[in-house]
């Protein structure tokens, strides 16, 4: 088989090195930006080198980003080459297209790197659902903010202290705000639920709440009443209807995933017949990542593949609730018909809501002027 | 597809629950012992009948035990038929002469449902090992045992009153020796070593150590320490070199695996390329392991299986490690070279090894005419 990677980051050279012990597959050509990379004769700086060679028979995309992202994928599903890439982004702005135009091409568009890393997520989802109608699923699916969380819990350090530490040791990156405020989580949780629930749920659909707010106070809060705070992806399908949500939530310190160390993830998932199935592993990282690529390739290769359906219309509404815990400034007001209990400080009161549906009271930090706010769902 | 169970208890009825929604598979004989249960027109007393049906394509056997057992899978593989079995028992004993078997007449051999129950543990296991080369494993295979362990940590409770409690809630059988000794767990380690090493792991190689003996001084020293006991098997590969044992063990409690509660289990395997991986999920119980029998269903109806393939010869050697945990009567000798620390009480001696091989501490018990000894290895 042979192979093209767009791009030669930590993700593709975790691909290649895995791939140089595997004789039946030939990387052919390798897709570069700067002509000073430019190491091996199969690079080259022209996407069109390979969309036009028809020995290709397989594209290994993960320049990361939307665009040309998504144009290479397209390019490629049309010039009949599967297509297997780690690019969470792209996959949740566009998953039903890329879907569509493989279908289109008969060609694969396999996705199991852009969540979880190593974690063999997708392809579990996807067997399990031959038998079970999955009908909810969460976990923790980004790594540097777990390493954050169990940092701050650990040690009880505060959150800038431990995010330079994290920098630092390369588990975070200089602009961490894809990690801490959720949207690398919101784009997982987007593709997952999609592949559970066999509709596409828009990435746009879900709301999100990061941890760059969390402060040492809170962890002690939190350690005073037995609790861990993780940050996780949460989708649950009732009927045609679905929630989905990404915000920090707190377990119980005595259970798995309150447990869960480190840069590691956790994906959960419930089937009627199978009942409660965890997967834990390393969330990212080149050879993790790069060996979730290479069982793509495989399956495809091996035609040991699922086909991706989209056949159900799904309709976002409210069924995910919850109590809230919300730290939140003396001054702001919180609407006191949903206050179970309160505690106030000098500068900041901590409010323990009523059982309430997660729209509200993302809609009421998502239209508070104020970002100080830190909210998390008891589980 | 035409399906023939062998049993009709607890696991069958779950396949035939799990099988009735999914219209291509007809489930068209069923063998059972007792005539008085014969409330079905599909059920037969005589194995014969399913041997020489020519219409049917796979046999489910479920029945536990060695024998028939042994020469009812035989059989169906010589009659050309693919055999699903959830007997961990019998594939532990006779697994390589079933592989020969089912390699001779062109027919699947599936094993799913033997260890971990819902876990996708066998598949995930082999879709592993095509990439990487699974050098360790080990787990909580046994739900009986994990509920008591749990119980006794959560609820300060004595072995006999939590065994009872797990009794009367259908946890634990009315002779529960195979669940708390270990036989039940040795036989899963074996086949999961044998599946992982590429290699056969002889059950009657592998040491084991249960909690029968396990007391509330055990729990409370451990708890001082930080420390929660769980019965593990755990296997290593080492070039061509195993070793393999199942005994309690003692984890820092701030761990996912001392976290695993009830009746779970988790199953545990590092690669090079992929890292730890952890799957957690139901280990036991009509629908789940009815769940995993399906799946190897479906795997076989689609061409999906992997092979099981011994081609690496192994030798049990001394690989695995660790200080131990012994709690022993004070009248008796431990060799006073190999202890770390030693408390004395009025009964009995609390001991803490030098790191020695597992193979010197199993001996020195099973050599023991005292049966009360109770240890566990440090993690």
């Amino acid at each position: 088989m042979n192979i093209a990677l767009l791009g030669f980051g930590t993700v593709c050279k975790g691909v290649y090195d895995i791939l140089k012990e595997m004789p039946e597959y030939n990387i052919k050509k390798i897709l570069i930006r700067n002509p000073a990379k430019k190491t091996m004769d199969c690079m080259t700086l022209d996407f069109s080198d390979i969309e036009n060679d028809n020995d290709i028979d397989l594209v290994v995309e993960a320049i990361g980003g939307l665009h040309p992202a998504k144009e290479y994928i397209i390019s490629s599903l049309k010039a009949k080459k599967h297509v297997v890439t780690a690019n969470k982004a792209v996959v949740a702005n566009y998953f039903d297209e890329f879907v569509q135009t493989a279908k289109e091409n008969g060609v694969k568009f396999m996705i199991e790197a852009t969540t979880g890393g190593g974690i063999p997520w997708i392809k579990n989802l996807q067997r399990v659902s031959r038998i079970d109608e999955v009908t909810s699923l969460y976990g923790i699916m980004n790594g540097t903010s777990n390493f954050i969380l169990s940092a701050m819990n650990d040690e009880q350090k505060d959150f800038d202290e431990v995010l330079k530490a994290a920098q630092k040791l390369g588990y975070a990156e200089s602009d961490p705000s894809a990690d801490i405020d959720g949207d690398d989580v919101r784009n997982k949780c987007a593709i997952s639920a999609s592949i559970a629930f066999g509709g596409l749920v828009p990435v746009n659909s879900i709301s999100q709440s990061g941890i760059r707010y969390i402060n040492k106070n809170d962890i002690k809060w939190f350690n005073k009443n037995n609790l861990v705070c993780k940050l996780f992806a949460t989708a649950i399908k009732s009927g045609n209807n679905y929630d989905a949500i990404v915000e920090p939530v707190l377990l119980d310190k005595n259970t798995v995933e309150a447990n869960v160390p480190k840069n590691y993830n956790i994906t959960c998932l419930y089937g009627k017949t199978i009942g409660d199935v965890k997967l834990y592993g390393q969330g990212a990282g080149r050879f993790p990542t790069g060996n979730a690529i290479v069982q793509d390739i495989i399956d495809v290769n091996e035609n040991q593949t699922f086909d991706i359906v989209f056949n159900k219309e799904l309709t976002k509404s409210d069924v995910i609730e919850g109590k809230y815990y919300i730290r939140i400034p003396s001054k702001l007001n919180f609407d006191n018909s949903l206050v179970e209990s309160k505690i106030n400080s000098e500068n900041y009161a901590i409010i323990i809501t009523k059982e309430i549906y997660c729209s509200k009271i993302h809609s009421f930090i998502d239209n508070n002027k104020d970002k100080s706010i830190f909210i998390a769902r008891f589980i």
